[in-house]
């Protein structure tokens, strides 16, 4: 049921140099898919990641966080699929730590070059010994073209692999930036979204792709939702290995502008995927909120619309009952919101002014909007001018049937 | 598909002193239903009421807080179904004002002497012109016993009426106290819910019932929520007659204790009532959460696993997914939580400690609690002495049906 989710021809999914990837059947949860992936990172590769703010943060987070905290160099990511290792406790740690150890014996590094990445069901114990017994396969398997491998591999209730490859010209180089992600339940992030993977051939230096990851976050990961679920286990990694011949240091170099517009670019796609192809999505919303007196209040709106299931019930059925967007608008905790000021559009059509219907409003114009598959509703507070954009899906039948089926 | 919701016998409905309902056909939004309300009140009844802090609160919410806050005597209440008249702008004040100036003239009192409610769509007109007209009918009808008529006639996706009925000896008094509520969906009260009446023969200042009427509703209607979304109609009543004998100045007057013990139970049962009766509601939840700093936190926690759709579809599914809990207490945002001092346990299993899996925790064990039709989920935080308990419901296909066809 994904909403215009495309998947990119293999000709135009570009290989990144210096990132090479590997694909193997674990049998974590479920026999026949493959579960496990790795990626192997050339020298000089800097690497950077944003992590869920969930206190249940998963087993495999706690190590990310721990091994870039180093700020040493990053040889390998390995990430599983089918179980989250999170709300496992004690136990859990030991397992990634475990994962670590294994990947780092058979790459010759260190425990601390290699971040765990984990996804599927929570509070129950990783299978850690077929995890690291499918790692030799996974090596073995390791190329530049398998990035769409990879994007499937890492899916969970995800009907299609989500993947976004760019080329551009800066300053006289050919860079690459592709990236893959997956998600399409328990989707809040709350400094990015279970899992982003983003590579670029353009070098940049540690401290700026530091700052980086939290601005791509903020741009992409961070603005969206499916059911206001922050996961345990979101992450959002940005890998620059500079083989391109292109390198940035600070934010003022030559090409850093154009290099992050494009970096913000394929993560906002990226990110857009993961609500396209939403458990049960049927409609893709942007949720633009203007005149607000802060983003803080911009996101309250934008998220206490976002998150209403009537309001996401009523655009699964292309029903107009638009008083439900109201309703959210009035309970997203602005306490001094004067609603004579808010104005309401679905697309171009104006639906509220003044506190109640715009005059010219008709519900067969609201009507037709509804009925679409992509659709914009803006709201102007009247307060003052901060903006920000938020994306969201309807709520149907299917996403009840998924999360009540998942674990079957 | 509500979940335990007795109706009492007619035998069981006790008439209040004081307080005469009449129901009538309008024909506000469908025909052949009495969808019409009037409360006529006997000279020396207070009335106190709790309104929604929803910003766009409905026209009828705006006049009701207007004719209270002048602190003198209500004569009658008004109640339409169909029709929320709420985002209306300066004509649904109109409406509200038009219906209050109508009842007035029939009953000879003042239009400041009337309270106006209204429930339904939200964003249309209400048809004041139909309203007005069916008034004589409704008045024509007053009478003591008219309870379960009224308990009909507020109802909207509701599926069964609500009403609680008591009588408690008090001071050597015969004190009743009966109530009716209504509301299915759109219920996150935020100072009461949409909408709850409730009658005492018991006699109460007017200064100890606007005290009391706030702390009623934190003990009952401002503790449940079916979808987080906070209603623009929201009102809870409370209107004491005085006609029983019994009459209260102040919180230390004799039988004071027990008449609010009373009332709070009634209070609470008629909220669980429209959680029994909650849109597709097919398992009522109680989330008890214990060890908070305070009663703030204690709500954040309870609230995020009462508005997680991973949640509650697990719930309806059966299926002890119940690492989905812990993400949500996770998320709840109390950003110093340590995981490992909390505990989860359904019912008497002990399924979560330590930042994991209790080792005694057997998934047939939580199986068995959830295929119940009422489960209690307790949570202790380990971080202090507050608790607070919230109401809730589980999420089916049948929410999903009710709200993607509701105006149709």
């Amino acid at each position: 049921m994904a909403v215009n989710l495309h998947i990119p021809a293999a000709a135009d999914i570009h290989a990144v140099a210096g990132v090479r990837i590997g694909v193997a059947e674990a049998g974590i949860r479920k026999a026949g898919r493959r579960d496990l992936v790795v990626f192997d990172l050339a020298g000089g590769t800097t690497v950077a990641g944003v992590f869920t703010l969930n206190r249940f943060r998963a087993a495999p987070v706690q190590l990310c966080e721990k091994h870039l905290a180093r700020g040493q160099a990053i040889r390998a990511l390995v990430i599983n699929t089918g179980n989250a290792n999170a709300g496992t406790g004690e136990p859990g740690l030991a397992a990634a730590q475990a994962t670590c150890d294994a990947l780092a014996a058979e790459l010759g590094a260190a425990p601390t070059e290699i971040l765990p990445f984990s996804t599927g069901v929570i509070l129950e114990p990783l299978p850690v010994d077929r995890l690291v017994a499918a790692l030799p396969r996974a090596l073995a398997d390791l190329r530049g073209d398998n990035w769409l491998n990879a994007a499937h591999g890492i899916m969970t209730t995800d009907t299609l692999p989500k993947v976004v490859s760019r080329r551009v010209a800066i300053g006289g180089h050919a860079i690459t930036i592709t990236g893959i992600s997956k998600g399409a339940g328990m989707i809040r992030p709350n400094m990015a979204t279970m899992l982003g993977f983003l590579a670029t051939d353009a070098g940049i230096a540690q401290p700026l792709l530091d700052t980086l990851v939290r601005e791509l976050a903020d741009h992409s990961f961070n603005r969206i939702t499916v059911d206001g679920d922050t996961s345990t286990n979101d992450s959002f990694i940005v890998m620059a290995s500079g083989q391109s011949g292109l390198s940035v240091q600070t934010a003022a170099d030559a090409g850093y502008a154009e290099l992050r517009a494009a970096l913000i670019e394929v993560s906002r796609e990226l990110a857009q995927k993961i609500v396209r192809d939403a458990e049960g999505a049927t409609k893709f919303m942007t949720l633009a909120v203007e005149g607000a007196v802060n983003t803080r209040e911009a996101l309250q709106v934008a998220y206490a619309v976002a998150h209403s299931p009537l309001v996401k019930t009523a655009f699964y059925a292309s029903d107009p009952n638009l008083g439900r967007i109201l309703a959210a608008i009035g309970y997203a905790g602005i306490a001094d919101l004067d609603v004579a000021g808010v104005d309401l559009w679905l697309d171009d059509v104006h639906v509220a002014t003044a506190g109640g219907r715009h005059p010219d409003y008709r519900e067969e114009d609201g009507q037709r909007v509804m009925r679409q598959a992509e659709i914009t509703v803006r709201i102007a507070l009247g307060r003052g001018s901060a903006a920000e954009t938020v994306y969201t899906c309807d709520f149907s039948h299917e996403y009840v049937s998924i999360n009540a089926d998942y674990r079957s």
